[in-house]
């Protein structure tokens, strides 16, 4: 076994609200945390930015990646449809197709030349706006399909997919989150945010957000343009 | 069902002689291809140029994903260490970290923007090399996956990874597409090709790959440098 391996993470950041929350709790778990930020053509840009900023914050090393989903399209992300501003049923427009898929694949291979044995991801199944890759069953099985992909699965050492999020509430992941320290200005979650990261208050991401920081009772420090 | 999704399917090409033959037999079966090829910093930077002029070949629509690998590195592909020379037992150092599990992801999104319920990869458990992602059970695993993490997997489309080189000798390999047509001439499989695509006849993937057209009893146009 790796000695190196032993505490060493490898953590999805995306610049958001919930991303940031997973990166306190696996510092709060002792792991050494590598950021792993992925451009991939989305209109939120400041994300990215924000996604620097928190990882300085927090002491993680961020690598970002860059892979152009645009190629394929196929999403309000990153294709030339519009971000919807009113509440809508089934997978809505702003889905990535297999973005949650590729995120971790990226996680994957950043975590076997690594050494590391943990994958940290932000993925909840309560407000998780019907996507299909934030479901338990599909971690579960991106994990099962993981240990099988790697080296490391080969000599035996078991990979794990940690989602800290997947059973909380926005308002109790931002009660988690303040409870470490977060602080949730640097955070971006608008689908539609401005270069300096302002968020539009009408999107999914906005309603969902604002809706937890009420609930939680937590002052809602999100800049609105 | 999606009525344009019957017979369409997307195909991952690197140039290599595997590949240029799955998209042979993905055609000779009727599907309209979308071939994928992916810029991850590969040092064969031919094989790219090859997979353009095979997918053109087999008019085939191509897309070349840029993705940089070297991000990560840990790989003898796509870090600076020395491609071996001598066979070697074990995974070898010219496996790249969660490639397959990656290739298969960007192939998952593009699958799901056009509704194609099939996948072809050109993997071989026979002469693998040692790649744990080249097994059947990392496959199988893999499917599964993606079958929870897409759209089409929630409303009950099945997709399909189809890999019909994976019990094939690499003499099996080229008989089949020698019947059907493909001009090996064109594919670039070794490891450390020059900007022609002359291959250096050393590395692992040259030394399997004339022995496989010595076994079918098939001439060799393989260009050496």
């Amino acid at each position: 076994m790796n000695q190196s391996s032993d505490k060493n993470a490898v953590v999805l950041l995306s610049g958001g609200l919930d991303s940031a929350t997973v990166l306190a709790i696996a510092n709060d778990r002792g792991y050494r945390c590598h950021a792993l930020s992925v451009d991939y053509g989305q209109r939120h840009r400041s994300e990215l930015l924000a996604a620097q900023n928190i990882a300085d914050t927090m002491s993680a090393v961020l690598k970002t990646v860059n892979l152009d989903l645009r190629t394929f399209g196929g999403s309000a992300l990153t294709d030339d449809i519009d971000v919807p501003t009113e509440e809508s049923t089934g997978i809505p427009v702003t889905y990535v197709p297999a973005r949650n898929t590729i995120m971790l694949s990226l996680a994957l291979a950043w975590a076997e030349v690594l050494g590391a044995d943990a994958i940290f991801i932000g993925v909840n199944a309560v407000d998780y706006s019907g996507y299909p890759d934030c479901r338990p069953e599909f971690i579960n099985a991106y994990e099962e399909m993981a240990n099988l992909a790697t080296k490391a699965g080969v000599i035996g050492n078991r990979l794990t997919i940690h989602t800290p999020l997947i059973d909380l509430s926005k308002a109790d992941i931002i009660r988690e989150g303040t409870k470490l320290g977060v602080d949730y200005s640097m955070t971006v979650s608008c689908y539609q945010a401005d270069e300096q990261g302002r968020a539009c208050g009408a999107c999914d991401s906005c309603r969902i957000r604002a809706a937890g920081f009420d609930a939680a009772g937590v002052s809602d420090p999100t800049r609105y343009k």
